[in-house]
């Protein structure tokens, strides 16, 4: 499979916050010992006490440029992917860059992209078209998640689903044109649209007109028709995916998929058969860390060399909006 | 100066919700007559009475798709860039899509970018260097702002400055090559990421613990640092920019500078001495439309024929972050 777009995964650092066991957030809401691990599928998450997008995503950042070997002043563009954030103005970009230290001494340009759960994927795509060699050598992007916070706590399948963290992931136009992306791509299904939403806190429900209500500001997820419709249109996806790459599904080394939800990644590995062996997962001990839980697995896996060069790699997953979307990389 | 993308700007649709007389917002927060005028240099914007951002947004969609006699079923990305939203989850464009006819029959792909008020400067590098006339030949990017929502009564400065405003604007990958995108970039000054804030309403101040409070939901801006820090570093910027150009900000045949404010407006124009025929605005019938400003006044250029095709044009202001930012283009 071809490389299109030269890009090198150069490191990858992590922040998390406090491990809480699902049997601490069981007797805090009154649900049966053991169905957090059962239904959910998550034994363990982390969860932000002071921290915040912002703090999470400079730690990570740090991290990734110290395994790297790079100061900020290295760092092109800083890309902040991801749903959740510290102000509704500016953008998280800018406010995460102003917590990195001397954040004043450098001016790298700051960037958000949104795509919820799959912001890290779609990143991933814009970065590597950017990454030209030339005004663009370096590019970081950081995908910090705090989605604990709004959550509602007599909804059992999201309260016992979601962690926190943050990653920062640094790519490098890569000179020798080994490593790089082959494709990304995504789709919207618009029936989706309603299927996962926080309704309150925008302009439609605006804060003066609608105060705090549990129901309205929290997240809201309707489960079964979700899942209807990833199993309905994930085949459609990956057909559209794959047509023009004269490959399958089948001849990936190694796949990620967003870790939405136990059932959501049962559907997706018996849909395709995949060996357990190539799609990997952290939804046990991290939830779903929204567009954090993809860069997670990925980060792990550099740590652990269960990656390696040359691998032929697809991230993907589902978001709200609703839509499905990944990218193919030889790493 | 030489294109590095071809693309070619091939329609833009707008819409404009109900306008309001600065006189109207005078008599309401008993500011004396005349002061909006003289001090925000804005005689009357729009406002919104019942539209969404996603209503505005697939609106203007609509018109621009119109004038290019264009589907939605031949676009490949639709990219909403900018600050406002209708719900915190999911992401902007996923919701405008789902405002357009017949959104469930085409699957277009969705994606928010944000840089606040230069969201359609950084959309635009972004859909620049996707556009490689293979899977990506049509991008259309939407700013739909609803500004007003968030603006303190108390603050004469800001509440007589905003407007509310979509527009779209369809690129398409450029086959003969002439027009298209010469240079994008953007810097990114942390010493004022809270010289424009809104600081309730994110994870921060999160609505559960922070109720409704005039003052904190609502926009801030500390005029008189903001115009301090860009006096300074918009000469440093344009400096950055135009480095490796050959080419100076004289040399322009069209800017098109963010409508921050009228005071900002003067100081731009005086640090180049720009020639008045060069500098367009709409600052007073529209007001800051945030990120929807730019593409506003660039709209009414296409329609007015007052940009003709291979004129040098640049797109450029500043944005909370602290940021300052442009793309130079052919049109």
């Amino acid at each position: 499979m071809k490389v299109n777009n030269p890009v090198r995964i150069v490191a990858a650092g992590k922040y998390l916050p406090q491990k809480v066991d699902s049997a601490i957030l069981e007797a805090k809401y009154d649900i049966p010992i053991g169905w957090a691990e059962k239904n959910s599928g998550v034994k363990s998450r982390h969860m932000v006490t002071f921290e915040s997008n912002a703090y999470m995503g400079a730690r990570a950042i740090e991290k990734a440029l110290e395994k790297a070997g790079m100061k900020m002043k290295d760092i092109d563009l800083l890309i902040s992917a991801g749903a959740t954030y510290d102000y509704p103005l500016p953008n998280q970009a800018s406010v995460t860059k102003s917590e990195l230290k001397d954040a004043g001494d450098y001016h790298v340009a700051t960037l958000d992209i949104d795509t919820t759960c799959l912001s890290f994927v779609s990143a991933f795509e814009v970065a590597a078209k950017m990454l030209d060699g030339k005004q663009y050598k370096n590019i970081i992007i950081v995908c910090s998640e705090v989605s604990t916070k709004g959550l509602n706590p007599n909804s059992r399948e999201t309260a016992t689903l979601f962690g926190d963290a943050a990653v920062a992931v640094i790519l490098q136009y890569d000179e020798s044109g080994v490593s790089g992306l082959i494709k990304g791509g995504l789709r919207t299904y618009s029936e989706g649209v309603e299927h996962t939403i926080i309704k309150g806190g925008g302009n439609k429900y605006f804060f003066k007109d609608h105060p705090y209500n549990q129901d309205l500001h929290s997240f809201h997820m309707n489960g079964i028709k979700l899942l209807k419709l990833a199993k309905k249109k994930i085949p459609e996806f990956m057909d559209w995916f794959f047509q023009d790459l004269n490959a399958t599904i089948q001849d990936v080394d190694i796949i990620i998929p967003h870790q939405a939800s136990k059932t959501g990644l049962i559907i997706f590995t018996n849909l395709y058969t995949l060996r357990e062996d190539v799609v990997k997962g952290n939804l046990v001990d991290h939830g779903n860390c929204i567009s954090a839980s993809i860069p997670l697995v990925l980060h792990d896996l550099i740590d652990s060399g269960e990656i390696k060069r040359g691998d032929i790699c697809m991230l993907t997953g589902t978001s709200a909006g609703f839509s499905i979307g990944g990218v193919l990389i030889k790493y």
